[in-house]
């Protein structure tokens, strides 16, 4: 099974955006087993398309389009198929329901006349729903080849693909004979170097299973990828090696998988029926942010404060003025007043106070870019922390939301 | 001149790495006035490489390989290249010595013998030293064709290009004589199709001057871009198209390239000596998080608040419990109570109030997921609308988030 793609954008060969698409796709065709021999960039050039296209349904068993299904004039991957393969453009009925019925979704009683183009798909092609957005997935059997034209908005491809071309494969019996398993491990509160450290030996286990180790912004992750006939002989390696990272690495490891250090404490207050608030200056709202990206979070957070000048902490957060002037907006003593503050507040059973600098302005000697104090208030304990971030303002705030996050989650577990 | 691309590597196809490199080149060759027509990855196969340089060669007039030129046997583009234009390797005494050295300055007093391997290059190619590591870029003219074939490693890659390449096509004559450039009109509050029909004619205003639409979320964005013998020349052909999108679309322009909203709100609020507050329940803090993203943000905004639960919205924000009662909390009375109460607890010139379903929990028939009310206060005036969004959670924040910031960019204006 040969494979080939094309994605579709003169954006993307101007060097404006990064096909992040093709980097999407090229994996899951490997974990599918089925073998990427070209992938291919062309802008929106009808010829140029049209040839492309032809020359890979000539030489690879299967070919995926991506982007240029849009509603514009300048969408032309359809009408390329077309002409590449000489069947015409018809007009579907089915699919002007779906697109009228997303435009009322949003409040319009009137599907916008352009958007119309994209209920004609080439003749005898299969189509996909789009839950997201209006360009369906295409999909047209051609002799031996099969060609299917994905949506460039990975937010819309992701799902057509996953849902429908997977299957769609599977069925024809082209994917799944030997089976990838992976499983992430999720560490936070160390470095690289250090988790490295403790599984140097681990990462050369074997060709059938391997350890690998990525870096994310505040946290690492390392993957256990195994590769074996069937599901079950996959995830028992798998088991083996986790059972040695979780041993060794104990209390760093928040998680795995799609775990999130939000959604881990969001478990944990939920099953012990706690609430969390949160205090924060610097973060001016990321903390709270995560945390409510949780589905049900309403449930065990309701209150968060962005005291961002010291009269907020002062007027919302009653935390004493003489104390920040003594000790400080960006102090130990002044990160635990305001978790104290948001604690009383919202009469809650954990609370974070954060301060520090984001930078690059409001910047001191004694107080510099990426300095901040964490502070974890229960009705049992106090916690107090100093950290120190580098990077830009949204990598420094990310980094220190995550490590309040951490502390939180040493909270709840103690709660 | 017509410019192709073929980036050599397995671990692309597999999706195992990013290819910067591409993008890297795709922006230069733009910015050197040079067409890019294809950009093509393949594996490390000698037949399939070989297939693609000769392709690239009859139809572009100058292709660039990236990749595969390391000292392994899986490194095969220089054997390739000779395939393709039936030419040999043959030994270079200078290239030797350059490697030698490089491993005398790490220390190594001889070659590793697969280092060897990189002296041997096509008989009359031109080669380019490589300040970084050990295999030289290497340019070859073929009949009236250009072939380039530089090193993977974007450290090596880069100054390569820049120092040896980008000399080599001034002086030939093939960069520098047009430039590119490009200027993004960035929309809100309407969607795709609408955005379409207004500018519709222009989007096909002639090959020297283009203008394509890119879909964000939340936003639109029209690409304006120009090709000229000069930057004078090409801004005065934007311009000219800037002014009539400006003209059709007025107030639904934010901003143009790096703008932001939270940006254009913040130069706003900095100028006119504003402040602005915010009391967001469904978005959880996101609001606050985008405004605080703008470095000297702290000038501006002094306070948000999280009221997730109706207690809070109650005891912080100060909305009265038997309005939340009979009107809901997701209400539009409810959000401008919050507007309200967040603008007198702060003394805030603008406010905002935000209550929505973020869901996917939390809905009911008659208040879905996706329905917002957004609220403005400022001392002369009110505002409130009524969104809804779809997508999942994170994606309805962030739309609202959106329309909130705008509704704001509306009050700072006439504040």
């Amino acid at each position: 099974m040969k494979a080939e793609i094309i994605s579709v954008g003169t954006e993307i060969l101007l060097g404006h955006i990064v096909n992040t698409n093709a980097v999407y796709l090229s994996k899951k065709l490997a974990r599918l087993g089925i073998d990427l021999h070209y992938s291919t960039t062309v802008g929106d050039n009808p010829a140029r398309l049209t040839g492309a296209i032809e020359e890979a349904l000539s030489r690879s068993d299967i070919v995926f389009t991506i982007g240029g299904l849009g509603p514009t004039v300048d969408d032309i991957t359809l009408s390329s198929i077309c002409d590449a393969v000489s069947v015409e453009l018809v007009f579907n009925k089915k699919i002007e329901t779906l697109i009228a019925r997303h435009y009322q979704k949003r409040g319009l009683k009137k599907t916008p006349k352009d958007a119309i183009r994209q209920a004609y798909i080439p003749r005898e092609a299969r189509h996909f729903s789009n839950k997201v957005g209006t360009a369906p997935g295409i999909l047209i059997e051609t002799g031996e080849k099969i060609l299917a034209a994905l949506p460039g908005p990975p937010r819309e491809l992701i799902p057509i693909f996953e849902n429908s071309i997977v299957p769609y494969l599977k069925k024809r019996g082209f994917a799944g004979r030997e089976i990838i398993k992976t499983k992430r491990i999720k560490i936070v509160g160390l470095v690289e170097a250090a988790v490295n450290r403790s599984v140097k030996d681990l990462l050369s286990i074997g060709p059938e299973t391997t350890l690998g180790i990525y870096v994310h912004l505040g946290e690492v992750e390392l993957k256990i990828t195994s590769k074996a006939k069937n599901t079950k002989k996959a995830m028992r390696e798998i088991k083996k090696v986790e059972k040695k990272i979780r041993k060794r690495l104990g209390k760093y490891v928040y998680g795995a998988d799609a775990d999130l250090l939000e959604s881990v404490i969001g478990k944990m207050l939920a099953k012990k029926q706690k609430t969390i608030a949160v205090a924060e200056s610097a973060t001016g709202g990321l903390i709270t942010n995560r945390i409510t990206n949780i589905s049900g979070s309403s449930r065990y957070f309701k209150t968060g404060i962005i005291a961002y000048s010291n009269k907020a902490k002062t007027d919302l957060l009653k935390v004493p003025g003489d104390k920040i002037k003594k000790y400080g907006a960006v102090s130990k003593e002044t990160a635990l007043l305001m978790a104290q503050g948001v604690k009383k507040l919202s009469n809650s059973d954990v609370a974070l106070g954060l301060t520090g600098i984001a930078g690059p302005t409001g910047a001191t000697r004694k107080k510099p870019t990426g300095l901040f104090y964490i502070a974890v208030a229960t009705n049992a304990f106090k916690m107090i922390k100093m950290c120190r971030f580098t990077g830009n303002r949204e990598e420094i705030k990310w980094q220190a939301s995550t490590a309040a996050l951490d502390l939180a989650r040493v909270a709840c577990a103690r709660s």
